[in-house]
């Protein structure tokens, strides 16, 4: 049973409103743990906290190096990107560097998540403005890189995918069977590890050890695009990107749906992966901030720095502040 | 501490991704627990569940008798309804009725709730589009039955807002000082109560007993209202519409902000209030639904009804089932 901790609090005139459980781990790379909150041990989607790896797998393959992708390409290929204008022209370069098209992207069209790039557009949203697009166009990358077909890029059992998948596991020590894999909004398998598991993958991009040379080169690649282009892994206004910039270049992180924050932290050589049990995204930001700097990666300044993630206000239609999202008092 | 039971999965690929616990009460009007999940006596708010308290201070007042009011009044003044076209013209003929105008109400504009009513619309969206515009018109009718200006109607000092809690401290048998007091997302004042004491209310609902006369032929009408007229409480695929459809006249109920649920169940004598605790709609309509079911409001030809909001389908961006919301078996 997927089982945490109450963690952060919805309030309303004072009163607790509405209350977010959250289960979270903190591993080094070889499997130290420190911090633990609720089941640890309970496979969980990673969602698009896995974006890194898929990246990295495109990169093993050698698309970096035979399309000369640059940190911007890998920091949007590792996105869930907000649709802004730089980021629909970031997917276009990527899609004509690997000689690709829009209509390759099976991942749908939807609105830039970003409202004002949505009320912006003077034509119907396309693909590109899917916050996936990035992703989708490294698989492609790396459907090119190593000669497989883009048909069916989607399924579990393509070339792509299959490289993908093997990746995950080695960097999580774990196996992904028909029972831990998914369907993710976007069309792509997803893939559920224990959050043990997925902490120790994001330590190992935040200390590069215990992977053959070949991994740990490829995630220094992707760790090193992520942290030079944070805009292009988020967006303006979001916590991914803000988070980023707010590590100095010692944090690499990326959220999921439903509710996961995953983060590599350098300087502690460990990962922090957590899961607001319910799935919701207003309380991934105020957790994470609060488990970050309990376990030392960021200091009081740079929580300070975080102020809106960290702490929301809840406002009414007329923008009055009615309320606050925040993580409770002592965690 | 706000408590409840995990009640709701959010499955994925087979295998749970997020969890929903909720905290329910199911009473009598004399106070007798049918049933209890979690922290009964915490205090909540009920949000736009007490709606229909609203609508009754006004008919307590005389406002129906005064200005002609009749069910499709009553039930938009009781609503969150959906900004459909029927709904913004319901709350015109309100207004007009009370010699009021739009400008009156101080609910705010946001678009229809209604995606296709959102989408059909060919100007900005105005105040009557709110959903809690029938509330705003009712409260204005409230005023004009006492005599009160409209200014100041959403402060609790107003004469409206303070007959309006003095009836739900009525019909709750609890008492709302500034501790209990929070400002609703449309401005008006928001009180909490435990589930206990709101499930008492809405058993009120269902019997009209333990009130005076006034109250009782006040919420008598509100009811009747609501119950032929489900359209205008919510809308088109709405949870409340259909629940009331399906009761056949034997259910009035009300959603509220924050994954609050509460119907009035009038062949039990009782009232059944729910919270998901992590404030999360989605689970909401599956919880009740079975909670329903589990004292006997629904039948299994009414809960097949019900299907889709018993059991949500999560769907990918193309469309596909990848996965579902529902209570958890055995729950």
């Amino acid at each position: 049973m997927l089982e945490g901790v109450p963690f952060v609090s919805v309030s309303r005139g004072g009163r607790i409103e509405s209350l977010h459980a959250v289960a979270a781990c903190a591993a080094t790379a070889d499997g130290e743990i420190l911090l633990a909150l609720g089941a640890i041990d309970e496979p969980v989607y990673l969602r698009s906290s896995a974006k890194p790896f898929i990246t990295a797998a495109a990169v093993r393959a050698g698309a970096a190096e035979r399309f000369g992708l640059d940190d911007r390409d890998l920091a949007i290929m590792s996105a869930s990107h907000n649709g802004e204008p730089d980021h629909v022209a970031a997917v276009a370069a990527l899609l004509a560097k690997i000689c690709a098209q829009p209509g390759d992207l099976q991942c749908g069209a939807h609105a830039p998540s970003y409202e004002p790039a949505a009320l912006a557009l003077t034509e119907p949203p396309t693909v590109l403005h899917n916050n996936c697009s990035g992703k989708h166009a490294g698989i492609l990358a790396l459907c090119r890189a190593i000669d497989a077909p883009f048909a069916g890029y989607l399924e579990a059992s393509h070339p792509a995918q299959r490289a993908i998948l093997a990746l995950c596991e080695r960097v999580s020590d774990d196996r992904f069977g028909a029972d831990r894999l998914g369907v993710d909004g976007c069309g792509i398998p997803v893939y559920a590890t224990s959050l043990r598991h997925a902490a120790r993958s994001f330590a190992r991009l935040a200390t590069l050890t215990g992977l053959d040379d070949a991994d740990a080169a490829a995630l220094a690649r992707v760790r090193a695009a992520m942290i030079a282009e944070p805009f292009y892994v988020a967006g303006t206004g979001r916590f991914d990107t803000d988070l980023m910039r707010a590590g100095n270049g010692r944090i690499a992180c990326k959220a999921g749906a439903e509710g996961v924050h995953a983060s590599a932290l350098l300087d502690q050589g460990a990962g922090l992966v957590l899961k607001v049990v319910d799935g919701t995204r207003r309380a991934a930001a105020p957790a994470a901030v609060a488990l970050l700097a309990r376990v030392g990666a960021l200091d009081d300044m740079q929580v300070s720095a975080l102020g809106s993630h960290a702490s929301h206000a809840v406002t009414n239609v007329a923008g009055l502040r009615v309320g606050t999202i925040e993580a409770i008092s002592g965690n």
